[in-house]
This record gives structure tokens, C-alpha cells and sequence, in this order.
């Protein structure tokens, strides 16, 4: 991708969301502010006057005024898939019945079978600009599933990508093994037979290449059973690997209580969870992971229950949900006003969304989603006069200036000399 | 903005959509396509293999199998405006009222405030970022409204700020004076004498310094009057300026008819428009113009009759409405998908709403919306295998090809030497 120089040094002329901050003095309302970063690493985080003086020799950076949040965190994609469904959009929007869109080759059968055509270098370059143009707009950590191998060999393939999108970028990637997507044609009528294989063969193999930094099911009618789901957290509790669930999308399952009770990272879609759900995820610190892409693209009519999620404390996260069939979204800030839109999160709520508690989903959140010294440096600067501006503008790709992985990857910043006075 | 090149040449390798193009020699399917610049002009269109010798000599470009359209029309926007509103995004969401956020100076009145207040100057440096962002999107044609200064010495700030943009940025504008956007504050419970202002003052004056390309009316209960519209309408058609109407947005005023018989380029908005306003636009060929972005953030449920305006052969556009109170869009795309997704267009009617018809919204027929040789070259390359992949896609910004008045302004194609051969 573009060129990258290190960001090593004082950041000043910035403004602070207080929610997405842990300053290590406290700044007065409205007060400038500065990070500094040194060797990868934010090193202090506070108001521009109180920058300690051992920070005086490192380059000086003028943030021009900008807002800074840290770097944002999309926590649920199925970003690596062979081809798109483009025409099966089409197809659907001129009247297509499913059958008819079935016949024609449509539906997840055939991301399958394009996935499964596909060489690992082939999902790589498909995958590429899908992620890049994510992090062009700030995301410095991401979440990719497997479930469209359904195979071991391709669900290896899939995760492998994953990972080396993450190398090959400089982004945080955490492969998420999803085998208990889709029952894969050649196990139809057999479903316990193909969870045993998932179990058994795929989950150790793929665990043992350190290819899953958790497990994921979807666990519904048209998918696969809670018993069924039980028999996959079994297995990754016993390797250790932490679970999450696609729960309650379509109908109240009883998955996210299930999730709860093997301390499940997040439960995902969830817009038909219930007061018990509710009450076991806030029990068990599960983040509540809100995909507002897909319900948009179904339109679907059953809302979150926000205000519920709300009233429990339960973290919210709001995440793209990327995939080829029900969300080809691309755009994190898009999620984030969808969010405001269509579920009425709050502004703060809908932030936290894409930083604090979308880390938190994955379980990053002593590393990412949050401005504060002893992190990676991960952080955007944004040309916005208000936090309301990133899930306001509709459809806006803002000319952001990223620091990701404590290197400046887009955008850019006036350097001064070392040490030379920035009033404001 | 970014320096450009002439475009004059042979642009070979491409993939024509069919409904967006009129070869010069008809190419059998799916085969090879080129087109001639020359002279800031489209000279030729059709099959590689059929490009006149004529042209040997012209440097040539490889379009490496791009999708090439026609460059994108945005025939609706109110771009031009001081301050933004995400402010009240935030309260409404955090629960205010309307009072409540009337009195912290929201809704219509403060952007009237906050475009007053600004000079010529600051408006052009605010509108340029978001016009910019359109522009990166391939929209080489946009209609901006007047109707944030609501007196004569600022609505004429506001059409000399979109005259501006048109030559500073290189591209077709068409201003619009809508002055009866809405009653300024001064002339609280005087609609008659404002009315007579903009038709006696204002558009004259505005028309004779060259600054009106059409009028159009905000025609609404909580806006003007049918007969106040029939006024501002007459003044227009005196001065030979053509006419369009915000029409049926939140009721059946019965204003699309009346806008028909003043032969309106076009209704927009048209949530609640009836049979016979559909039968009288199909015979005065008015446009319906589509506006996505604020049924969604409205969150509209009236969505306008889609199946009757196709069945009667009612030619429909898709438009952002840009505007900073309810759609703060800056995604042509993104409504092109919303149009798919809210209203059910199919994908070559989102596809001819955001090219043919909207130039057609526009009065540019002629020279916009189509790949034909004759017209001025504005066009756009896409990576795209399908055309469904230009609404498919959610929040995606492609990168794309631009070649906007004959130059290339974004992106690029590898030249070669004249008259080298080009295999596919
Ligand atoms: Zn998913
Ligand atoms: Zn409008």
C-alpha cells in the first residue's frame, strides 16, 4: 500500500473525546491537547501545556486542531470470500424469487463455492481492497470469520488469509473460526455428522496452526441448533479459545443466555433477544455487537432491544458485519450513523460502538479502542468540529489522518522542529 | 484539488453498459469497447475493433477492462450552506424535543443563521470539501439550491458560491433559486408579502445576473401554498427560466400537478404523490427525482409510488439532497443503493437515475448522462466486474477513473504509443 513513517514523537493542537480518552492529566474543558508516541507505543496522553519536558527532543507534530479518537475497531466481518453477489442483488430487486435466485447459482451456496474455487492468493487480492478501503477510514483492528470453506482445507485458507491480510497491512487481525456457519451441501440431512467434523477435526487442526483467536456459530432455525452450538463451545472451552455467537438474528433461540454461560466475548445480531438474554450477557461481560448493515439490507423491521441493552449496562458494539450476501458494507462510519438511524443509539453510544466495546468484542480492550498511555499507538485525526460529525455525514469518506501500529499510514500532519513552542 | 490532463485519445479495453451508451457501430455482447476524446469532446463510441483509423494517431489509453459510464449526475443538493446541523443529530438521538432543539438554536434556522453570517468566501471554502467528496465519487454534473439566505443579498451569495465551485472545481453546476425554501424569520405570519419579495425582488435580480438555471418552490404545509407556488412559478415563466417543485414530501398538495402544467423538469421528493399527479408529470415529461438519503434519515415509512411512476413510464432519478438538516449525504452510490434497498428500483433504474434521467432533471439531456460521441467527454472507469456493483456495494468509494470536461482528474490508464495494438 502507500509508504509509511514512523509517528514517533509529540502530537499537539488536538482535541480529545472525553469518552475515548484516559488522559494522564486532566485537561479543562476545551483545553488543547497532545499525545506522544515513541516507539510504537502512546507514551502520555493530556493537555498540550502539561506535555512532560522529556518529550521536548522528539519531532513536534501540529494536529492543526483536529479531533482525535483512537484508531477505530470493526468487531465482526466475514471479510475473505471468493466473488460477490452483485447479481443476485439485482436479480432479487427485478423479482427473483428465491428459488429462482437459487437456481441461478445464488444465496451463501455460492460464496461457498467461490470460496472454495478460489486459491489462498486469489482471497487475498480479493480481499485487499475490502480491508484497505476499512482502514482508509480509520479502522486499526479487525475481526475476520472463516464459514465460507466449510471444509478444513478451505477454512484454513481463509483464516490463513486472514492473517496475512493483517501482516501485510499492518493492521491488528483476529481470525475468528466459523465452521458452524452453513451446513455445507454434502453434509445436507446430516448435521450432527458435519458438527463432529468441526469439532473434532477442524476446530484442533486449525487451533493448532494458531490459526482462531475464537469461535463463532450461527445459531438459528435456518442454520444450526443450540444443542449444537453447545457441542462447539465445548469443544473450544477445551482448547481454551474464546467463544462468540450469531444469535437471535431471525428468532429468540435462547443462544445469547447459552453464549453467556461459556463467557462468550459478544453476542452478535441479537434483534430478537430476550429479558433473560439481556439479564446472562450483562451477567457474563458479553458485549451486545449491533449490525446495522444487515438489517438494513434485509430490511428487517425488528429493532435491538437498545433501550433494554441500555438500562442492563450491557457494552454495545456496532461493526459492518462485511459480507457478500446480507451486508457488502464498507464503511464503519456508514455503520455508525445507521446505528444512530435505525436504532437510535446515542452519538457517545454509537462511538463507544466502533472503539471501546468493539475491542472489548474481540477482547482488546487493554490494547485498542481507547486514547491512553501504555497502548499501541492506533489514533485518527478527524477535520471535524464535533465527536456528532463522525455518525452524522452520511456516506463521507473524511480526508482522516491515520496513525496505526505507531506508523502515519494516510494523511499527514506539519512537523516542526524539535522542541520549537506551538501556541494555540 | 489535484492537477489534471488532457484525456484527448483512444480509451480502449472497456465495458460499456448498455443502457448507458449509444455506439457509433454496434458491438455484439460482451465484446471489447473503446472511446475517442478529442478536444474535450466524445468523438466515437463502440467496439475496439471498430475504432475509425482516423484515430490512430491519438495517444492511447488502456482501460484495463474497466466498466466505463457516462460521468454521474447529482440533480438535487443544497450544498451551499454555512455551519452544519450535527449538533441536533446528536440531541435528537439523546431524546430532545423539537422545542428543545429549536431553542438551542436548531432546525432550518440555524443553517439560515449560520449562511447569513458567513461571507462569499467562507461559503465557498465549506461547500468545496463536500462538493469535492462528490466529485471523488465520478459525479461530473450537480445541481445546488439557493434557500439558506432567504434575502436577496444572500441568496445571491449563495448562487454566486455555486457558480464558483463550477469553475473552480471544473465542473457542470446548475444553480437553482429557492428562495421560497422556507418563511425567514423576519416575515413570521407574512407568506403573502415574502412571496411577493421572491417573485418581484429577488428572482429578477438573481436572473438578470445570470445566476438562475431553474426556480423551484418548497410547496408543503409547514412550507408554501399551492397558490404560492403558482406565483413564484409565474414570475419564472416570465423570465423563460424553467421550474421544479419539492413536491408531496409529507402530504398530497397536489403541487406535482401543478408543477406539470408549468412543465417542471421535474418533482422531487413525490412520498405522497397521486395518480393523478403521476398522470399529469408523464404528460408534461417531468422527471421524478428520487431522495433516498432523507427518507432514511427521516425515517420515512411513506415510500413514493415506485410501481405506478414505472408503469406510467415516469422517468426517475436518484439524488442526494445533500442538505445539513435531513440528509447530510455525501454518497451519490450510497443512494443509488438506498433507492435498491428502500424503494425497490431496480439496478439499471438506480443506474439511469443517477446518469440519463437525473441529466434530464437537470436540462442537460443533451450533453450529460450518456456515452455518445458529440457530447462533452465526461466519464467514468469503474473496478467493477458488473454494473450491479455500483449500487450493490454499501459505503464503498470506489476507485475509479475520472475524465471530467475531456481532462482526467482522478485515477488513471496506461498510455501507450499511438497506434500500438491493444489485444483483450
Ligand atoms: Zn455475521
Ligand atoms: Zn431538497
Amino acid at each position: 500500500m502507500s509508504s509509511t513513517v514512523s509517528a514517533t514523537g509529540v502530537w499537539r493542537n488536538l482535541r480529545l473525546v472525553p469518552e475515548l480518552a484516559v488522559p494522564d492529566v486532566a485537561p479543562a474543558a476545551a483545553e488543547c491537547a497532545a499525545v506522544v508516541v515513541e516507539g510504537g507505543m502512546l507514551r502520555w496522553v493530556g493537555p498540550e501545556r502539561a506535555v512532560p519536558a522529556a518529550y521536548a527532543a522528539l519531532a513536534q507534530f501540529d494536529g492543526g486542531g483536529a479531533l482525535a479518537t483512537p484508531g477505530l475497531v470493526d468487531c465482526h466481518t466475514h471479510l475473505v470470500y471468493g466473488g460477490q453477489r452483485a447479481n443476485e442483488f439485482a436479480m432479487r430487486l427485478a423479482g427473483a424469487s428465491y428459488e429462482e435466485v437459487a437456481k441461478a447459482g445464488g444465496g451463501i451456496v455460492s460464496s461457498v463455492n467461490a470460496t472454495r474455487a478460489a486459491s489462498e492468493d486469489e482471497l487475498f487480492e480479493l480481499a485487499t481492497p475490502r480491508l484497505q478501503a476499512l482502514l482508509d477510514e480509520g479502522v486499526c483492528a479487525i475481526e475476520i470469520k472463516s464459514g465460507y470453506g466449510l471444509a478444513l482445507a478451505h477454512e484454513r485458507k481463509q483464516l490463513r488469509v486472514a492473517r496475512r491480510l493483517g501482516e501485510a497491512l499492518g493492521v491488528t487481525v483476529r481470525p475468528t473460526f466459523l465452521g458452524a456457519h452453513a451446513l455445507p451441501p454434502e453434509y445436507a440431512g446430516r448435521s450432527q455428522a458435519y458438527i463432529d467434523v468441526v469439532c473434532n477435526e477442524m476446530l484442533p487442526a486449525l487451533a493448532a496452526e494458531g490459526l482462531v483467536d475464537a469461535v463463532d456459530v450461527f445459531c438459528e432455525r435456518i442454520a444450526f441448533t443450540l444443542a449444537e452450538t453447545e457441542q462447539v463451545f465445548r469443544a473450544a472451552q477445551q482448547l481454551g479459545i474464546p467463544v462468540k455467537l450469531h444469535a437471535e438474528q431471525l428468532s429468540d433461540m435462547g443462544g445469547s443466555a447459552l453464549a453467556a454461560r461459556y463467557g462468550a466475548l459478544s453476542c452478535d445480531h441479537i434483534e430478537h433477544l430476550s429479558q433473560a438474554g439481556i439479564a446472562a450477557m450483562r451477567a457474563a461481560g458479553t458485549v451486545a455487537v449491533l449490525l446495522p448493515g444487515a438489517y438494513y439490507t434485509l430490511r428487517d423491521t425488528q429493532v435491538p432491544p437498545i433501550a433494554a441493552l441500555r438500562a442492563a449496562g450491557v457494552p454495545m458494539a456496532v461493526s459492518t458485519d462485511h459480507n457478500p450476501g446480507t451486508s457488502p458494507a464498507l464503511s464503519l462510519l456508514l455503520m455508525a450513523n445507521m446505528a444512530c438511524t435505525l436504532f437510535r443509539l446515542t452519538v457517545p453510544e454509537a462511538l463507544a460502538g466502533i472503539t471501546t466495546n468493539a475491542a472489548r468484542a474481540l477482547g482488546l480492550q487493554d490494547t485498542h479502542g481507547l486514547l491512553a498511555a501504555g497502548r499501541p499507538a492506533h489514533f485518527v485525526l478527524w477535520p471535524f468540529a464535533e465527536p456528532a460529525e463522525l455518525a452524522y455525514w452520511l456516506g463521507q469518506k473524511p480526508a482522516c489522518t491515520i496513525v496505526r501500529q505507531g506508523r502515519l499510514v494516510q494523511g499527514g500532519a506539519q512537523m516542526s522542529a524539535p522542541g520549537a513552542s506551538h501556541g494555540v
